[in-house]
């Protein structure tokens, strides 16, 4: 094969596996928004049957003389080219380790894992997800060991979701930042009586929280014609390609916070998939790169942003007129406040910003311990429980709003959550290097995100998978710094409890 | 390849073609319903890169091997698999002929141009969607002519959607139609006055409308678990397998007939489709039949029933109810007369029983000159009006309520308008057999279609594909009879309008 054959190959194979990922996502998205409740095994015989096509097409003999052949003839490749040869080799070089039926096999059963988590938690019942999550714990850590033999498998699908990281590397983010957090959580229990959040939970009209959904996603600029909003169990943002962003949110008529904060939050995740370079964009580098990346942007626009005196300056006289009189006797400084309160909770996506990363560390804990054979699907509500009254200092009243809340397991993202806390560090970094580009505070107080959305346009989005995520943080922040994260923790928490 | 070889690669063949259409038919159905206005190009991209998969697989030497394989053992299969391998070969038989190249650029072709049909519909701007037009028009004809050579190209068109169809049946069932109709139009024209319909013009919730869609789904005892209702512009039904059957509609706050007949007669569809037989749902043979066996269910449920008086009696307390206060004033009886109420009319899916197939005529009529090359898509607006009035009687103000109302023709399917005629022939016909066997009148007053259900059930549904459309209407109905579908029409009016 010539290298002009193998990149005309490249662009086919592209096109190719753009469509299927583009049918799988659409098929994923479906399921958990609008699809019958009884479709769900149909639904994961296609999928199975769509990811054996993917997988057959990524691992052909001619995939991997294309593949070759571009290899051969790296330094005469453009940079764009480059990194698609690389990050396609490494794709290839994991799929073509695993079994194919054990990787078509696997897809179907988060397909009926993730139709079975959703009943459970319905009903509160973890037995009847247990087999389940049995399985795919299991099945994820057979396929690490296929993918890395010898690598510890939970730091296989560590680095899955953030190239590079690993326990080691959590364990030194995370240890420090306990015994930080702990005292500063300690001091905040004790003036708890200083914000009263009661006034946010009243009845809260569906329909009104939906319009404000839309006021939301205009603030933060997105671009309605290539982005919708859709309602499900637990928010999430797809992305089929930056002109088909989606992102969902849950309402509940008595807590308005919770769709306040997940728009957001996934209006984050969609901004960076709107604004992927137009030269990468229905390619394999046309998402966002890493999942840690992803989630500093997100719970940058959610905390940094949503939380901000500003931001609130901003959405309280909506609220406080479309909701009246519901909030007429609550001031502007109170609402600020009340969006910052801080307490330990149940749930990790409601929970606040300086709780929050307690709640991964469970998550990451009990992950750990089953990929290291210490706990079975069965022990997992109960170690849950025990945790969380330990680092939380809660009881948890049953296993909806405990083991079973969130959908990441279900759907095999294992080694996920460390990404989430690591994204919080990181978006406090960002607005450290953002402030010496631009008034953020105005900017937010302006009503409209543009310009923020520019700033990270340029030095975030357009660059898809085009660099890998720790390159791509540090030509930005420089070297990662958790203490940053601290200090704006601690500052910002002794300011809204008076300490 | 042994005939077991033939037949284990049927069944994976079978899995992957199904896999394939259950992808696209969720992203058709998904660009129609709730997807981002942008999307629309990155969608064309994805199906025809899909179908090109699937035109691949139909027509590789493997599928071809096993096919011959098949055909040259054809006394030694059972029945459906002998059908499944001359359905499958005919298929492969009519692909093969068409160059890969512009089978994927009329897919892509089809999915750009229903994006300019919605937007030209919505703007009455029809200039914006004629070279589409146009060009669809044009790659069916070349497409037609690569299937059959040597045949009418339109005549290809029609047997594609009704198999064994041609011009000259159409003509020997439209032509006494007509001359049979038009006094029996012109009797109750001079009656007009004996139905006021102004009752159900007034404003009717959209909100309550949805609550009656539920309602009559229920009577009609669609399984809900495997069925959902959305809404577009144009109502439709789509079915990824028995599992997964989608209806919509459209609620129009001053007209309240319209989403009540579009749900019943999508309802029928989707009856059908969900009780394809388990043994063959999902394969090749796991859907309905036809176009005019899809629509004489449709039409039946829509007219013969969802029009008879005891329909009436079951849908019109809930109404009253609900939408109190605005209908008090109106009876029972008077209520049957307004859902009978005919007049010639402009929109084809809300014209009355009576003058619905002079609307087919219309479209019947300008497809056929298209394709004999006596019209450009340019000439279609000023046809279809001028038609509209020698046909009908009436002018039309614009090309929104003209000549882009429907959707066929910008999805390709030109050749599928007479199948509606067909169907409403049918229905009248199955009716007069199912009254041998059940009260036809008892069991829809009962509020519960499931008898009904049943009886179409064992003599339709559950074949699905397993003969063709004729042979399977002889079965239930002997030889094709319109003078039933006649009588069926002069009895009901003459009855209403007390001619």
């Amino acid at each position: 094969m010539t290298l002009n054959e193998a990149k005309q190959k490249l662009a086919e194979f592209e096109k190719t596996q753009f469509a299927l990922s583009h049918s799988m996502g659409l098929m994923y998205y479906d399921g958990a928004t609008i699809a019958p409740k009884g479709s769900a095994d149909v639904r994961a015989l296609t999928l199975g049957e769509m990811s054996r096509i993917s997988y057959n097409l990524t691992t052909s003999p001619e995939t991997v003389e294309m593949l070759e052949t571009l290899v051969s003839h790296k330094d005469e490749l453009d940079a764009i080219t480059s990194r698609k040869v690389s990050e396609l080799y490494l794709n290839y070089d994991r799929m073509r380790r695993i079994p194919v039926q054990e990787y078509v096999a696997y897809q179907a059963l988060l397909t009926k894992g993730d139709a079975v988590w959703h009943e459970a938690k319905e009903k509160s019942d973890f037995a009847l997800f247990e087999p389940y999550l049995q399985k795919i714990f299991d099945s994820s850590k057979q396929i690490a060991l296929y993918i890395e033999p010898d690598k510890k498998p939970y730091d296989t699908m560590l680095d899955l979701f953030e190239r590079g990281l690993d326990t080691k590397r959590c364990d030194e983010f995370f240890v420090p930042l306990r015994k930080k957090l702990v005292p500063l959580i300690n001091k905040v229990k004790e003036n708890a009586g200083k914000v009263d959040d009661t006034p946010l939970y009243q009845t809260f009209p569906v329909e009104i929280q939906r319009k404000f959904s839309n006021f939301l996603m205009d603030i933060l600029d997105l671009d309605r014609n290539h982005c919708i909003i859709g309602e499900t169990e637990h928010p999430f943002t797809t992305s089929f390609s930056k002109n088909d962003v989606r992102i969902t949110t849950h309402y509940y008529e008595n807590m308005l916070v919770s769709s306040l904060y997940s728009v957001v939050h996934e209006g984050g995740h969609a901004l960076y998939e709107q604004h992927i370079g137009d030269d990468i964009a229905l390619s394999q580098l046309g998402n966002g790169v890493s999942m840690a990346i992803h989630e500093s942007q997100s719970r940058f626009y959610e905390n940094v942003i949503g939380r901000s005196r500003e931001f609130g300056a901003v959405i309280f006289p909506w609220l406080k007129k479309e909701f009246s009189p519901r909030l007429d006797s609550v001031t502007e400084e109170e609402f600020y406040k009340i969006v910052n309160k801080s307490a330990p909770s149940l749930i990790r996506t409601e929970a606040d910003e300086l709780t929050y990363s307690l709640h991964i560390m469970v998550r990451y804990e009990l992950e750990r311990r089953m990929f290291e054979g210490e706990l079975t699907a069965k022990d997992l509500p109960g170690e849950w429980n025990r945790l969380y009254r330990e680092y939380l200092g809660i009881d948890v009243p049953n296993d909806k709003t405990g083991v079973l809340q969130d959908s990441h397991w279900s759907n095999g993202n294992i080694g996920y959550f460390p990404s989430y806390a690591i994204g919080s560090a990181y978006a406090a970094q960002f607005l450290e290097v953002m402030k010496k580009d631009i008034d953020v505070a105005k900017e937010v107080k302006s009503g409209k995100l543009t310009n923020i959305n520019k700033w990270f346009e340029e030095r975030i989005w357009k660059y898809g998978r085009l660099y890998d995520p720790g390159v791509l943080f540090e030509m930005v922040c420089g070297r990662f710094d958790p203490d940053a994260y601290i200090s704006y923790l601690e500052k910002k928490y002794s300011e809204v409890y008076e300490l």
